[in-house]
């Protein structure tokens, strides 16, 4: 079960709604959390990583960042947003 | 000298120049370029980090990307801002 990853969508709320759904999901034995984030909620996401980071110091660590691109819209009308993954684990 | 890791500050200019930077450093033999940039244009270096891979197709591969956390501004009205830096590098 605790070797799930949670994955948490970061989109146009405050950063806080993002920290706290983290935190509470490592407090519930989550071992990684995933942050995905597209286009400009990008910054958001590394703000929300480097929040969690801190709020639970020396217990959590950035295991991994991934970007990338994706197609998003219907077709012909499909414009290409970049995307980010930042996987957040507890420290053994 | 091909060594040395080229690095750009990615910040409120069009994205396209920061690709035509990173292209221009590439084309002149850099094995590396890094894309640093904090706050809001972390995006904006996602971004351009995307467009030069797909520019330079098959020649340059994210190699790292790193987030982390800087206090900027004056004393006693410093803040943290969220950082980036992604590696990329030409494929041997």
């Amino acid at each position: 079960m605790s070797e799930e990853v949670g994955v948490i969508y970061v989109g146009q709320k405050p950063v806080s709604s993002y920290v706290l759904a983290a935190v509470t999901q490592f407090t519930r034995g989550s071992k990684k959390v995933s942050l995905k984030a597209r286009g400009r909620a990008i910054s958001r996401a590394v703000d929300a990583a480097e929040l969690i980071k801190r709020f639970l110091q020396d217990k959590v660590d950035v295991e991994s960042v991934t970007i990338g691109s994706e197609k998003v819209g219907e077709p012909g009308k499909e414009r290409t947003v970049s995307t980010i993954e930042i996987i957040l684990a507890q420290k053994e």
